[in-house]
């Protein structure tokens, strides 16, 4: 094997999930995944921590994202708006160009309390930084983070039925879970 | 200092906030915790598993009673309504009833991002309760769980404004926070 390997991080990352899969989380290695993908251990640590971060790997870019995307949704946009208009750019631009390991991701954290529970303190750096970005559009402190909050809501909803079901476009179930939340509310 | 101390987990919960405090979580033991309060560390070790249980003791009580009180919400309430009076509920009997260690355990937690951590999956479960509960009550399972967690949106909301402040009651906060997150869905 030579010492240039295209694409090195994407079959880590494969090769990772589905050992996760087959081996469970805690059983497999690192010299297992790497071998799997067909690099060696070193060329796996110049790409990954270690082995939890092949399933957290490209959360701070998507936190960045999900922040800009809040502030340039339309002007008129209510904060509960704005914040489904940056997961919809989201669900597009992220979660659908990778989404056989997104839905493989999402059975290896089922598997995982502990991995769960890291998954949850992302989606919350996800919330906060939305609600970062609503409240420079002019909304209180409270609405930005119960909008922002809301919208994980709807977007765990989303993408449960999408990483469960073979549906190829993770947008039109995350229009849907926001029109059940809004229905929610309805009285 | 005799075989019978009246009240050893309730002095052992506050001596063990004080000194999470002062100290810091990590930098306590719990020879410190137990000598504060005035027991052996044999007692410590009969009514909590470890000093992380100090916090979390008595959430499985918790978890049983969201249920219940969703499930005794009057039959006209809506799941949202049900989810707001179980945790109105809870407010009066569990947290008002204990202001000053609520009010010190949220410190503790804020400055201890693994401890927040676990506090996050504890809501998850709370969520989870009540999620049951509503459907029973009838509702699918999709608005179960969004009315569930929206309600943990507000109760985080509501708590972290009792937690910082010196309101005696938290009930009227939880109130306002519901009322707030209704105004997000208004447009």
């Amino acid at each position: 094997m030579g010492r240039w390997e295209p694409n090195a991080p994407g079959r880590l990352a494969v090769a990772a999930l589905d050992l996760y899969i087959e081996r469970g989380f805690e059983q497999t290695t690192v010299a297992e995944i790497a071998a799997r993908a067909g690099v060696t251990e070193r060329t796996f640590f110049r790409h990954f921590a270690d082995k939890r971060e092949v399933l957290f790997d490209g959360s701070s870019g998507l936190v960045e994202f999900l922040a800009d995307e809040t502030a340039a949704a339309s002007p008129d946009a209510s904060p509960i708006e704005a914040v489904q208009h940056a997961l919809e750019e989201a669900a597009e631009r992220f979660f659908e160009q990778r989404a056989d390991f997104a839905r493989k991701r999402q059975r290896v954290l089922a598997a995982n309390p502990p991995l769960a529970e890291r998954e949850l303190m992302k989606l919350t750096t996800f919330a906060a930084a939305m609600a970062g970005a609503l409240r420079e559009r002019g909304a209180t402190a409270t609405v930005a983070e119960m909008a922002a909050e809301a919208g994980m809501v709807a977007l765990r909803v989303a993408f449960g039925r999408w990483a469960d079901g073979d549906d190829e476009n993770l947008v039109p179930l995350l229009r849907e879970a926001f029109a059940e939340l809004r229905t929610v509310f309805d009285s």
